[in-house]
C-alpha cells in the first residue's frame, strides 16, 4: 500500500540538558516520512519549505524513497521554524520561538497522480488544511489516520471535530484525550472520542507508552526503557510513521495488525529520541530494530 | 506458605472530589492483610493501635483468616491518625494530618509462634524498625519484600540502605526509583538499586502500571483501565498485599511467578480504588477478580 503525508517541515532549534542545536531539519512531514521510508511502500510527502531551506534535504528523503513532489518551495518565504527548551526531566518543554512563516497560509496541494493513496496520513497541522487534503482525495482512502493536538482543542474545535468526523484512526495524547472529551478516566475518554467518529484511536503517553482503542476492546504497549533519553522532538511522528509504514507493509488493516504496528511505531521513536534532531531516524539498522522490537515484546509476554 | 506482615494499622480520613470520611480503618498492615486474605494462605501481622481502635476490627480481620497475635494494644495512647486531600487528578494529595501517636516509638514484636515465616512482607515504616522485625525470626524467609518511601530517602538514608540490602524485593514508584538512585532514566535506576542488594525491584507507577526487575530481564503490566477511580488510598499496599498472597498460594517463587504475582496485586488495587478506604476490599468476588484480571491480560497480548 502507498502512504500519502501531508504535515508540517521546519527549521528547528533544540536545547535539551544533552545538547543544544542550530537550526537543523525538523517538522512532523519529515519525521512521519523518514520513520515510514523504514518499510518496503511508497510514500509521498505533501508540505511546504521556503527559500531558505537547505536544497540537500529534498534530495536526502527522495534517496530514502519518499516522494517530495508534493512540498511546495516559496523561494520568497521562510521555512516555519520552531524553537524550544526541554527541561530536565524531558516531558516539559518551553516553547521559545514559533515563526509559522510559510506556514501561515499553507494550502496542501496533492499532486495529480497521488489522488488515490492507500493510507492517508495527516499531520498536525489546522484541522481545516486537514480536512482539505481528504477533500481533494478521487477515492477515500482505506485508512486515514490524524494526528492533532489541544493546541486546535483550545481555537479550533468545532473545526477540529468535524475533522475528526472524518478519519479512521485518531492519534492523541492523554493529556490531549483527558480535554478532548471532558473525561477523566481514559477508559471514559475513549468512549467519547470513538462516538465521534474515529473507529480506532491512538493515546499516547510518552515514557508510559500507548494504547489502542476499538470499541471495547483496548491494547497497552509499554514504551522501551532507555538509558537515556537526548531529545523527544518528533518522537509521537516518528511514533505515526512507523505505525501506517508497518501497516501499509503488511496491507492488512485490523485491530490485530493495529497492535503490531502499535509496537513497530514504540520502536522507531525510541530511535528517535536517542539523538538530537531526525539523527537517530537516519540510519535504523534492520538488525539493531529487529532485537528492540523483540526485546519490548518480550517486556510485557507472560 | 504463610505471610507474615509488619505495617501501621491506622484511622484515616480521606478528602475525595467524590466524597469525604470520617476516621475510618486504615493503615498499611491493614490494606495488606485484607488483599492478602483472598489467597488460602495463614497471614499473621504484627502491628500497634491505641485504646481507641475500633474494637470490632480485630475480630472483622480475624473472620478473614488474619491473625492479630501480634497487634499490641496500647489501651492508654491513640491509633496512628492520618488525613488527607486528594486532588482532582487523583495523582497528586495533601497530607492534612499526621498524628504517630502509637507508631511513634512502635517496636515490633513477632509473636513467639510465628518467627519462621515462609514470606516476611516488610510494610511501610522507619528502616530500623523493618530491619528489627527480620532480626527476630529463627529462620531466614523464603523472600523478604520490603515496601518504602521518600520520607525515609530523605531522613534517614543510611538506615534504609542498610534494610534494603537485606530484602529481596523492593516495592517503590517511579518517582522514589529516581530519588533513591539518583538516576532519571528507570532502566539505569534499577539497575543501581539492584546493586544495593534486592535480586529483584518493583517500580509501580500508578494509573500507568508496574514493572519487574531481576537482573537483565523485566516486565511491565499495565494497570486495568477505570470508569472511576474514587480513592487511592492503599493502592499500593493492597498491590504489595495481592502480590505476596499469590506467591504463597502458588509456593513457587521466581520472575515467572512474580509476574503473574504483579498482576494479582495490580487487579486487587483496581478493586481497592474503586471505593472510599477499605470498602473495595472487603467483599472481592472471586468471578469478578477472575474477568479482571483475565481483562488485564487480554489488554496486553497480541
Amino acid at each position: 500500500m502507498n502512504i500519502l503525508v501531508v504535515g508540517s517541515m521546519a527549521y528547528d532549534a533544540i536545547e535539551t540538558p544533552f545538547g543544544k542545536t542550530d537550526k537543523i531539519l525538523g517538522g512532523a512531514a519529515t519525521y512521519i516520512g523518514l520513520s515510514a521510508s523504514n518499510y518496503q511502500v511508497p510514500i509521498e510527502l505533501v508540505s511546504v519549505v521556503g527559500g531558505d531551506f537547505d536544497q540537500t534535504y529534498l534530495p536526502m528523503l527522495n534517496q530514502k524513497g519518499i516522494s517530495t513532489l508534493g512540498v511546495e518551495v516559496r523561494q520568497d518565504e521562510k521555512t516555519f521554524f520552531w524553537s524550544g527548551r526541554y527541561h530536565s526531566n524531558m516531558n516539559e518543554r518551553d516553547t521559545l520561538v514559533t515563526e509559522l512563516n510559510v506556514l501561515e497560509n499553507f494550502q496542501p496541494k496533492v499532486p495529480s497522480g497521488s489522488k488515490k493513496p492507500d493510507i492517508l496520513l495527516l499531520g498536525n497541522l489546522h484541522p481545516l488544511v486537514q480536512a482539505s487534503v481528504l477533500e481533494q482525495l478521487e477515492e477515500r482512502p482505506k485508512l486515514v489516520v490524524m494526528d492533532t493536538m489541544n493546541f486546535w482543542m483550545d481555537i479550533a474545535l468545532e473545526d477540529l471535530k468535524n475533522t475528526i468526523q472524518k478519519v479512521d484512526v485518531l492519534v492523541i495524547n492523554d493529556q490531549e484525550a483527558r480535554q478532548l472529551s471532558g473525561e477523566y478516566s481514559l477508559l471514559l475518554a475513549a468512549k467519547i472520542i470513538q462516538q465521534m467518529g474515529p473507529k480506532f484511536l491512538i493515546i499516547k503517553k510518552g515514557e508510559h507508552g500507548a494504547m489502542l482503542f476499538e470499541g471495547e476492546n483496548y491494547f497497552v504497549a509499554p514504551a522501551i526503557l532507555l538509558d537515556k533519553v537526548i531529545d523527544p522532538t518528533g518522537a509521537g511522528d516518528t511514533f505515526a510513521g512507523g505505525f501506517v509504514g508497518y501497516l501499509a507493509q503488511v496491507e492488512k488493516i485490523d485491530f490485530g495488525q493495529m497492535k503490531m504496528a502499535l509496537l513497530h511505531g514504540t520502536t522507531r521513536a525510541s530511535f528517535c529520541v536517542e539523538e538530537l534532531g531526525t539523527k537517530g531516524l537516519m540510519e535504523i539498522e534492520e538488525r539493531a530494530f529487529d532485537q528492540r522490537l523483540s526485546k519490548l515484546k518480550d517486556s510485557f509476554s507472560l
